[in-house]
């Protein structure tokens, strides 16, 4: 499958790497190549630079947004929250339009200081911001509330008894993305939690989820859902 | 032990209700008791009214939000969110000051339609700005990510087998709570998260939990972190 991703960084490693290895054909999207292979240095959190990592994935190509965008059948937006939307304005409308967009962005704030807050919350959320700006785009926010290396690798954890959360406008479109999340990651149990308005709801869960990480001292976690 | 519970609604019901039962001394406050008193009706989410409620209690004291504070030894903030620093006003700071308040009211605004939104979030909640109006109580924030039922019975659900969170500035205060918590309630699992200003965390995880029980159809469900 042409898979774009768009992100560099931790999230946009860790899902372009892992579908790469299965075989698939990614291209990160960045918004200037010259720039991010001239970074050799981890960036202040440790994650590798693209280009350093890119040399123990060899399988992932590195283009500008819109080369991700246009190459992929399905789009992932793997870009830090507060910079999505003029990533995907750069990545195009027109090589956006009719496809899903994968949106795992999280729109975290550190500027003021830590903690971070979120850029919009309450009475709307990024994803909404992305559907409203890209109204025939198919947007399905998901993923955003559990670390990279469990996104990808859900069975690490619990043998994979742990929940995921979905939502989004097109039903078609959520039920093909828990399908391949399950097919391509493993992931066992994902709620639908329905349209893309409940991206409020996974979106404002990061002020916990960063604070129990601290906690409990590892990023590697994830909430069950008993009922 | 002296208990007063501010709050005549769902969760002071559960509270006022399950502490009296199980022995302790209970008076449950209210604004203006004859007109608490002179109500008959359910509520519009069906909660009966204190006064047809308080027949199958009669443990339970009714008292103005002064006296339920003067009376406990801890006092439990069980009101309407929107409401509750005003609620607290009426109880009167000297009733307050020294005293453990536990702090259960969500912020949630019902005025805008539905959704709820929070009346306060990201950069501040609704717990910490209990504390900042009130420096010399010892506000502790917990119980606010389940529902009423399940806070004094969890063990209903998998056992006791999934998580309650508590924050708040003092070490000593939330010792005893979650000591309590365990001993009336019998809860199992507690993690605290820290200081007040992580209410910003459990008070933000509302708008997933509102969803979750529409989701799953029932509110009796709760998370378990998995690590």
């Amino acid at each position: 499958m042409k898979i774009g991703v768009l992100g560099t960084g931790m999230v946009g490693q860790a899902i372009g790497g892992k579908l790469a290895e299965m075989g698939h054909d990614v291209i990160i999207g960045t918004r200037d190549v010259p720039n991010t292979m001239a970074r050799t240095e981890p960036n202040p959190n440790g994650i590798p630079a693209f280009s350093v990592w890119q040399k123990q994935n060899p399988g992932v190509k590195l283009g500008t947004f819109a080369d991700a965008a246009k190459h992929g059948e399905i789009v992932i937006n793997a870009t830090n929250g507060t910079g999505s939307i003029v990533a995907l304005d750069l990545a195009g409308e027109t090589n956006l339009n009719d496809k899903i967009l994968v949106d795992i962005a999280i729109p975290l704030d550190f500027s003021k200081g830590m903690p971070p807050i979120l850029s919009v919350c309450n009475t709307d959320s990024l994803g909404e911001q992305i559907q409203r700006a890209f109204p025939k785009v198919k947007v399905v926010k998901t993923l955003n509330t559990v670390t990279a290396s469990l996104m990808v690798n859900p069975r690490q954890l619990a043998d994979g008894e742990h929940h995921l959360f979905v939502c989004g406008n097109n039903a078609e479109a959520k039920a093909q993305i828990i399908n391949l999340l399950a097919n391509w990651f493993g992931w066992k149990h994902i709620i639908d939690l329905g349209d893309i308005s409940n991206a409020r709801g996974t979106e404002m869960y990061l002020p916990i989820w960063l604070r129990l990480w601290g906690t409990l001292g590892t990023g590697i976690f994830n909430v069950k859902i008993v009922k």
